[in-house]
């Protein structure tokens, strides 16, 4: 983003930069002055590509336009007369000639792209009497007479702000007349009728004549586009961009050329490689007697450019030769629109193209090898967000075009699935134990369905965001995860869902796009992903280049071992709580939940012990002595028990207790607002004893491990601390806890388990220097930590964020990208109070945000030691913080 | 709160100092020394008071005994006893002498009084030959042994750590021996055999000999009074209650006198005047032949001090002398104990007594008058919480001394109340109609029982803390509530509760305490306040002395107007969601929360219109021209629809629409964490015309008071902003909707109504720099500011806080008493920021902590413009800021 402040740029007394063959004045200057289309104009005709002569007025004049109460500066219209002057010359034609006229095309572009300006106006220049020019020089009068209406159609609507409708009211009367359907069937006497009506419905919504001078029709046109620079579109734009000191919009006005003057023009757009695989290719499609328009319009089916061999093969080597040309000016791919007019190539645009993560990957190394760019340049230039698309299915181009499209929800967890609904965790078991590829259907998802969600080959949910509980999972596997998609009315009794009206059942087949959003009927196809060794080459650079560690949140050795092989460092997070809902484990979580004292929650904790225990050592020996940091117990209890009155009846059963006291005790686990309740450190303090149990399974797989030569490297890290006072007795409890169980293990060794605390709750982050007194290290909790700062719950966010995004009063969800304005400064304080306390203090990050590129971008420039996210987006954070290292 | 630094006191190498007719060495020397308790004793001596002689050991001979490692510095014992040789000259007695021997008692005394030190030990310097002497001196050898025995034991227990049970089992067999149940009716042979027993038992369980020689004793007692500075529970009291920078406990060892050495003899403690009305008036209690121990045990019955006329009138008029000399000397009343040996009298004890808030207020008063005192050492006399009492009603002392205690809740909202329980708000409304005294009893309330908690006399939740819906909102009325009384079990469809297994029901009469919490059963008697003119000139003197204005929060015209009797100075919290529940409101508020379009919303919301005008027409008239900030709607709007299906049914027939319907919408907006959901401003953002018309009734009621000529001050407050942009697109909204309804009335005058935000979201105050550029003025929302700094949702906390409390990981309920090292450096960066942009910001605060005198104090400190509290709390905090403002 341009962010270059005014003051900067200097004032020259140069309002009007001419290219072309008779002088190029623009190479060496700025596009904060030329616009970025000006610029690249100048640059292309300075390398000394075939494009249409012009010249750009500067961005300059656009502001002092503005500065002298939107009027165009003194002399500007004289410089604009001598260069149309030097274009006449140049091109040998005259402005509202009747023989041979010269026509110019006028667009706004300033040093940022911007949307919201305005559009192009074509074929200026055109009058009555040009018109009969046009014809004339032509050959060709229906085609002078479509140009004339297709100004003053474009002039009526963007100069004089008339409604299209006026016009179009006009063309179908005429179509009318003629008994044709189609704008290209309408004869040329209708359309020399069709200008007259044009002219007339002009004349009176405008109360003025169209303009039969040619300069006055090209000054009305540079005042209009100064005045789309601050038109309430733009403004806003460039207010949520965060766009500032740009001096304004730079005006190009340029000769127009024309494919559609026979079969020997034509039209085409290319790229210099394959934008999907990367290949170095010549890549692209054109049409024989078409204007650009026609392209993008899709109703004449373009042929691929290797076609044009067969056509014109000189022109086909000449753009084969400007590939080179542009490549080795730009030092990358290129998007480029070109125009053969009568057997002559003109370039009309160059930019940088667009590309798919597989290509990224491969141009940038291709473009090393080739000497093209360096290693730093290859990294900065791949979005580290697309890298998703080598690491996940997704649905082919053509068949995902084909899909019926049902709704869109929110892309919780990327990737492609297609399957048939499941309605609960257990159908999914089921289901999928049976052979089937299931979806699981939920209104949201809790700890309870992991089960079913794991077996499922994507999840929908229909309430939830983007940080819900099916999100933040199906992330951690990188399953495919569409969440908060309301229209999607679910009726779990009955099996069925409806989508506006629709009704589906277990046996329909849907696709989910988790990358979109996108709920699709039927099932779409998908393609695999592969990694090639570019995709290493890419990580290997990334590495050698960051500073930021990067750590997985991993919960089971499965995962662990996939995060590890994606080269994360250790494990930032690994959640205990989603180990209790296997098998027998809940059934003891309950019984401990459930016990009336201390004595029969030991009871049951013990037989959680070994669960526990095995864990560790699974995940222990996954990551090879890379350190494990472990956070204890954290969620509300709640979440553990039975809601429904068929598994209370069950449970009570198995426990041989009433049922009546499960009742009771899961209405008294009952909370308000359970993200503020009884959970995370809270639940140590009060039953210390879940602490200690933990503690212990911690430390005897460490020692397990020890003593099979396995290296285990663990943390124990203590949640939701808000003041030193918690983290001091806590703390404690961790120590002593660790010290008898080394004792009653007899073991004499060093395990080096440091104790730290999630930084989650403001009021941590605001006496982190108190805190930092009793913490071996700081991990930043930033989906609480933003949930509290912002007071937004992430499970309730839905009912008013899509509000709070278009009517952009958030710049974006603050739980996909982290808040550096408000959050940030709640993260900043912690890591300078804690290095305050303890200058060494290692503090890292393990909310989803550690796997966000511009958080992580943040998260370096505070000085963090590492970050850690799910494990299919460890690649994404080693590119992301190599290229926050690289642009610090 | 002591907290001198240890460094700012010189060590002198004066050990001890010695008080009595001798010589008084203390006087000049600072209770940091001598202690509390010796530097009263030496300073009533000097004032000529009778007091029985002794010495002090200073506090900086416990720092060196630290120092030293436990060890009694070198010299002090020769300086002890060089003590004891001019008090034995003084008494003409001698320690362990076998005629007449020295007895003295040995107490510790820090300069902070601190529970959790070591006891007195009474007698000491009695041995098997003192024990005669003091026979034959006294004439009363059963006194003699009864004075050995009670050394020995405690001797044996506070110095030596035996246990007292050793003791008591040797008094058993002696009372069985003599067949005598009580200890008084042992003759003479049991003690003196019970002294040969507890000599055995102490050599049993000490390995060592009753000491015989009394400096020994001594020196042993010294050593344990300066160990009982740092045992646990002493080391613990002091970091919670902040006590820091003590330099050790002195010890006073004095000589003993005993008012139970026949009929001349006796004991009593007083006070100046009386603790509970104030009254100038000598005022305690005293019993003939007794010790001091048996008038607090209670076992005789003591006599008015006034009897002592009839008794010993010239010990009585002795007295009365003392009394003018001591408050003379100490300028506020004094709570003292004496003892009377054989006709004489001694000074034990003088210290600030303890009183009442009407008596504190008579007394501050009373002594201004008198001269004894200025009017700020007047205000800052008077603990501001205290003047509840004069404000509402209480029960007697008496009644409530026989009541029977059920269970203690959370003192929620002060005040006494008696009646029987109604388990709905419809009940409670019914029976309270048909002319019954009902206490509202249930789980919790929600804004839907608003009609029930003002019918009922009291209320009593089982679960919700101290900001509870039900305590909030019964402060703000006045009326008594207990909440989150964990033990109370209610079965609303029984209509019956169970306290410990005892069941209750519509019928039982309960009482409630609502300033301590306590639940009793029966009619408690209670006593009506009444406010006398010491209360208003304490409330003048007040508003002289603060800075801060005092606003209240009222949501009706009476509660603003009993708030504007009270002082208050503006309505700082005017809530309007209470003001949808009454009558046909409701189902308007329905109607617009179930409709499907913004039309059918404008359609119910013209129906809310009028009631709106009539509440703020109502409002502004009675707050007379005061400014009244109201705050748009914000809670959720699920807290508005019926959530049972009967209710639900109902609405439907009313509405005319299906059930289902209802139910579908009641669903959808059920919120998994509705404190952080969809609420407060993000309402206004996503239903604008419920905004334009809440905008509308005020700037309506505004132009119709001002027609009447009544002043009207509006502030229009939006909640809930965590972010810049929210507040300036609803303030552009306000003042759209302010010129809208002005133009519609055809009212051209100008209204000057503020436009202003809550600061209650951390966000909002980190970046309040940005947010203040849309506010005119700021209101801290402390109490949802304190949710989210801590992660505390207000409704939930009980379930952990008791732990949180009894642990001390917190000191105080922050929902209570303002965080100030956490929730306060949010405050202060609101503040700074906020004035940094708008340097005269007028900033406020309007949670539950504007009346609580501690939150007042840190107000005023950081700049604060105002504070905002319920009506009952407005006098306190007019004298908390007073108070705030004088010992700044």
């Amino acid at each position: 983003m341009a962010t270059k402040k005014r003051t900067t740029t200097k004032r020259t007394n140069k309002m009007v930069y001419y290219f072309g063959k008779t002088k190029t004045e623009g190479q060496n200057v700025t596009k904060d002055i030329l616009g970025g289309k000006g610029k690249n104009l100048a640059g292309m005709t300075n390398i000394g590509l075939p494009v249409p002569p012009g010249f750009t007025i500067t961005t300059e004049v656009c502001a002092s336009y503005y500065d002298q109460g939107q009027n165009l500066p003194t002399g500007l219209m004289d410089s604009v007369k001598k260069n149309i002057r030097i274009l006449e010359r140049e091109l040998k034609k005259t402005f509202g000639d009747s023989k041979n006229p010269l026509l110019v095309s006028v667009r706004s572009g300033a040093a940022v792209s911007m949307p919201g300006m305005m559009n192009t106006i074509l074929n200026l220049g055109l009058t009555d009497v040009a018109v009969e020019g046009l014809a004339t020089a032509t050959g060709n009068r229906r085609f002078a007479y479509d140009a004339y209406r297709r100004l003053i159609n474009m002039y009526g609507d963007v100069v004089m702000g008339m409604d299209h409708e006026h016009f179009e009211k006009e063309f179908d009367l005429i179509k009318k007349k003629y008994k044709v359907t189609d704008d290209t069937d309408v004869p040329e006497q209708g359309l020399v009728e069709l200008v007259a009506a044009y002219k007339k419905a002009y004349k009176k919504h405008t109360r003025s004549e169209f303009p039969q001078d040619p300069i006055e029709q090209l000054k009305m046109a540079v005042e209009a586009v100064f005045s789309s620079w601050n038109t309430h579109r733009a403004v806003r734009y460039r207010e949520v961009e965060g766009i500032r000191g740009l001096l304004g919009t730079a005006v190009n006005v340029q000769a127009m050329v024309y494919g559609n003057m026979g079969d020997d023009s034509g039209t085409g757009v290319a790229f210099t490689r394959n934008p999907s695989t990367g290949e170095n290719k010549f890549y692209g499609e054109f049409l024989i007697n078409a204007q650009g328009e026609d392209v993008v319009a899709g109703i004449r089916t373009p042929q691929p450019v290797i076609e044009m061999r067969k056509w014109n093969d000189s022109i086909y080597k000449q753009l084969i030769s400007i590939k080179s040309v542009l490549e080795g000016n730009y030092c990358d791919m290129q998007d480029i629109e070109f125009t053969i007019e009568k057997g002559k190539l003109f370039m009309l645009q160059t930019r940088n193209g667009k590309r798919t993560g597989a290509a990224a990957v491969k141009m940038a190394c291709d473009m090393v090898r080739e000497k093209l760019i360096t290693e730093k340049e290859a990294l900065l230039r791949i979005p580290a967000n697309d890298l998703t698309q080598l690491l996940l299915p997704s649905f082919t181009v053509v068949s995902k075009a084909k899909a019926e499209l049902l709704t869109i929800g929110l892309p919780a967890s990327p990737g492609a699935s297609v399957g048939k609904p499941a309605f609960s965790a257990e159908e999914a078991v089921k289901r999928t134990a049976a052979g089937e590829k299931v979806l699981l259907v939920r209104k949201e998802t809790s700890p309870e369905d992991i089960d079913g969600m794991h077996s499922a080959a994507g999840i929908l949910t229909s309430t939830g965001g983007m940080t819900s509980h099916a999100a933040v999972v199906a992330r951690g596997w990188g399953r495919c995860c569409v969440a908060g998609a309301g229209e999607v009315h679910i009726n779990a009794d009955a099996r069925t869902f409806t989508i506006n009206g629709r009704k589906f059942n277990h046996k329909d087949v849907i696709s989910l796009d988790g990358s979109t959003g996108e709920v699709m009927r039927g099932a779409v196809e998908t393609s695999q992903p592969s990694l090639s060794g570019d995709f290493s080459r890419i990580m290997r650079w990334s590495d050698k280049s960051r500073r930021l560690d990067v750590r997985t949140n991993a919960d089971t050795p499965a995962d662990a071992q996939r995060a590890r092989e994606f080269g994360a460092q250790g494990i930032g997070l690994c959640r205990t709580e989603h180990m209790f809902f296997e098998g027998d484990r809940i059934l003891a979580m309950r019984e401990m939940i459930l016990a009336e004292n201390v004595k029969d929650r030991r009871k049951a904790l013990r037989k959680l012990l070994p669960y526990q225990r095995r864990d560790f050592v699974g995940i222990f020996t996954a990551m090879k002595g890379l350190p494990v940091t472990v956070r204890l117990l954290d969620p509300p209890l709640h979440e553990f028990v039975p809601h429904d009155e068929k598994s209370q009846k069950q449970l009570a059963k198995k426990m041989g207790v009433k049922v009546a006291a499960i009742q009771e005790r899961v209405e008294q686990l009952h909370e308000a607002n359970p993200m503020l309740g009884h959970r995370g450190c809270r639940l140590s303090v009060t039953y210390p004893e879940i602490l200690e149990m933990q503690v212990t399974a911690i430390v005897e797989a460490a020692i397990l491990c020890k003593k099979k030569r396995v290296k285990a490297v663990a943390e124990i890290m203590i949640p939701l601390v808000g003041t030193a006072r918690e983290l001091k007795l806590l703390r404690g409890k961790v120590a002593e806890t660790i010290a008898a169980t080394k004792a009653r293990r007899k073991f004499n060794g060093n395990l080096n388990i440091l104790i730290g605390t999630m930084l989650e709750i403001p009021r941590a982050c605001l006496t982190a220097d108190e805190v930092a007194e009793h913490a071996e290290f700081f991990s930043f909790g930033t989906n609480d930590l933003t949930q509290m700062t912002f007071g937004y719950s992430r499970d309730d966010i839905n009912s008013f964020l899509p509000d709070y995004l278009s009517q952009e009063i958030l710049p974006v969800d603050p739980f996909q990208s982290l808040d550096t304005t408000g959050v940030g400064q709640l993260v900043e304080a912690g890591v300078a109070k804690g290095r305050a306390t303890k200058p060494n203090l290692k503090i890292g990050i393990c909310g989803e945000h550690g796997g966000d590129p511009a958080s992580i971008k943040f998260c370096d420039s505070v000085g963090l030691n590492y970050v850690s996210c799910s494990p299919f987006r460890v690649p994404i954070a080693r590119l992301a913080a190599a290229q926050a290292a690289l642009s610090r």
